[in-house]
């Protein structure tokens, strides 16, 4: 069918009308409708039967423009289209970490998929304090999966690149080579920032010309390097999780980048948190040491998993699929050396991403909660200048850590596990 | 239309037809046809007027399987499109170091062009010593107007992804891939060399776990970075010259990819034909020294032009469109150490693929006559080593040459100017 965008009184003929759904709702008769609105982009519509709450299920519908500024700022609806790839793609090899999707359509820009209503998102969880013993072993699986699986090391020839041709998502990489990679780092009229911070703290950020130029090679890299399939925005707000279990959501970035990007941005956002609960642990009244310290374990355990993960599944699939080229006496060894060095580089990518990620929250449009809802802005002050600090680091010296351990040094360095602010 | 294999009767039905060649022939109706099939993958037509033979053009056309090997390897005909796209970007940059085309149709998969009657294969011509006075600064022009305007340094982003996608050359890109990359390093049955190397010569490639780590890097670059439209085959036998002009053809293999390869094809080609005329210079009674110094400085010069052409044309455009992010007070500086890192990083995946071109040329299927054709075998493998040392010295060191003149001076280290041989 053609486009049509759907409000609360059409979303429930159009979800009547899908045999899909069949399986989920007992009686299609008497359902109600929900629109959840605190996207930037997209409409949701949380659908549930008036009988049986259980029987419940998401609609996401793309409009043609930034749902956050209206029409006047175009935004083609076809990003949907990279989603609903992105999330079969992920469900093939990541079962149980996205949600289930019953149906799409690239005509009308939605998909209809599992309502994940006994989760929450990453975020706001981790805002009060939340604990979540699976996180890092569900996320680095995730990360090590997906991006295996759709880069050179596993693909034939063939695959990879007709692949990478159908995810060719302009616009929603120019966001990020904008908003991520370039606006933070000069005076653009797009950024917005604490008022408590001075012309000097930004300066150290804006007018500093070796991060200029570190940083500018980051989105080179950002925009040539077609590696692997990624989620192209995986920070904590697109993680939805109780203690039991992680979903993965909102892929519509999906593209071929570096691989680096998804694990950069996610444990970019998790320093970010680390530094905002020196803070908050106060607020919730309790010494900030243990939370702080069970984030940076959940930061160091991601990246040792994701690489160990990433490093078996290639190890593995090299050895089940011998290639002809290693045919050398050495070539177990060297093979193992190969992947060292591979996951050494992408380790640097994936500091330079974490890097531009803890300065575009602080500097750029788009905020995180965890440190942009501190009412205290003199405190926020203080964590404001701690991620400058450590995003810079991380950019300019990318190549200079050789394991996580040290990242996290420089975390405590900065601010010791135990500090509390305000 | 739809595809037709010609023969030398239909090409001339075929040429008759168009009103793009009228241009070129005041008679239509005395032509005559010759096909000079010394192509591997392509038939090619010349015709020609029998009133006046200054009025000729050239017909292209690939068929659907690899012709040197016949109908049992196939091969998308479809390889012209690349070539027609390629020649028009080529020619909007460089008009005059390209065949102007006269009609091209993707349908047909051929190309109507200029017959460069008055020039011949570089290759053919040095290994007659024929010196060109003009080569390095026509082929430093080509690869740094080709190589900037189509990456990220000249296109918005938009367009730059967009011709990305339009160059997915998949067939293409195996071959190179598995002959340039892969087969040489590995006792593959594809191989084929001179019978005077020794197992323990071509161990020393093949058996070296470093060697193979450094190659497998090399391999990944290609396959992976978008960031230039590259030529693709950039070899002495991919160039027609004379005295006066340098015409670059022949540019099927065209696709995305890194900067270094083109540039590194060439150069590594020049390379061998500098080892090889330590025994070519005294089959043709000559002293070496004095054209193996003309090949080393036109490879130099070819380096050093084409990066200053390079840094040029970037320095240029970046000045004429300002960029926001450059706003810091040292700025004009901070970018021409970017300029200059970027370059020097181009230089790293030049050598690796100079290496990997010198080695491939020895080892794998497809050979160079500069030394393949050289009689003597003894003489041949004593430079068929040089060119394995060089080579090897090229893929893993790639990173610690900081300029084409430590390059040159491995290359007479190995082989000094007035080496003769045989």
């Amino acid at each position: 069918m053609a486009y049509e965008q759907l409000n609360e009184t059409t979303v429930i003929e159009y979800i009547r009308g899908l045999p899909e759904v069949k399986s989920v709702f007992s009686d299609l008769s008497d359902l109600h409708v929900r629109e959840i609105g605190d996207g930037n982009l997209n409409y949701v519509y949380i659908i549930t039967s008036n009988k049986d709450p259980n029987e419940t299920v998401v609609l996401k519908q793309a409009v043609p423009f930034l749902r956050i500024v209206g029409e006047s700022w175009p935004l083609p609806k076809e990003r949907m289209t990279f989603e609903i790839m992105a999330l079969e793609t992920e469900e093939r090899y990541c079962p149980g970490l996205v949600p289930k999707v019953y149906h799409a359509s690239h005509e009308m820009s939605l998909v209809v998929m599992q309502n994940l209503k006994d989760h929450a998102v990453l975020r706001g969880e981790m805002n009060q304090g939340k604990v979540f013993p699976k996180l890092a072993e569900d996320i680095s699986t995730f990360m090590a999966r997906t991006l295996f699986y759709t880069s050179d090391r596993f693909l034939d020839h063939r695959t990879k690149k007709e692949e990478v041709k159908k995810y060719i998502n302009i616009d929603l990489c120019k966001i990020t080579e904008d908003f991520v990679f370039s606006h933070p780092f000069y005076r653009s009229d797009t950024n917005v920032y604490n008022e408590k911070l001075s012309q000097a703290d930004i300066d150290l950020v804006q007018k500093d010309g070796e991060l200029k130029i570190r940083q500018a090679e980051m989105k080179y890299i950002f925009m040539t390097r077609a590696e692997a399939l990624l989620h192209g925005d995986l920070h904590t707000g697109s993680i939805m999780a109780n203690a039991d279990e992680t979903y993965i959501i909102d892929p519509e970035f999906a593209f071929f980048g570096p691989i680096g990007f998804d694990v950069g941005l996610y444990i970019g956002n998790s320093f970010l948190a680390y530094l905002a609960h020196a803070h908050r642990q106060v607020l919730l009244g309790n010494e900030p040491v243990e939370y702080r310290t069970w984030i940076l374990g959940m930061i160091r355990d991601t990246w040792n998993l994701f690489a160990q993960k990433f490093e078996r599944l290639w190890a593995e699939h090299h050895s089940a699929n011998p290639e002809p080229f290693w045919d050398q006496p050495t070539a177990e060894q060297d093979h193992a050396e190969y992947r060292k060095r591979s996951l050494a580089r992408i380790f640097e990518d994936t500091l330079g991403v974490a890097g531009s990620a803890m300065i575009r929250r602080t500097l750029g449009l788009a905020k995180v909660s965890d440190i942009a809802d501190i009412e205290d802005l003199d405190s926020r002050a203080r964590i404001d200048r701690m991620a400058l600090e450590m995003g810079k680091e991380l950019i300019i010296n990318r190549n200079r850590y050789d394991g996580i351990d040290p990242v996290i040094s420089l975390a405590t360095s900065i601010s010791p596990a135990d500090q509390a602010i305000g």
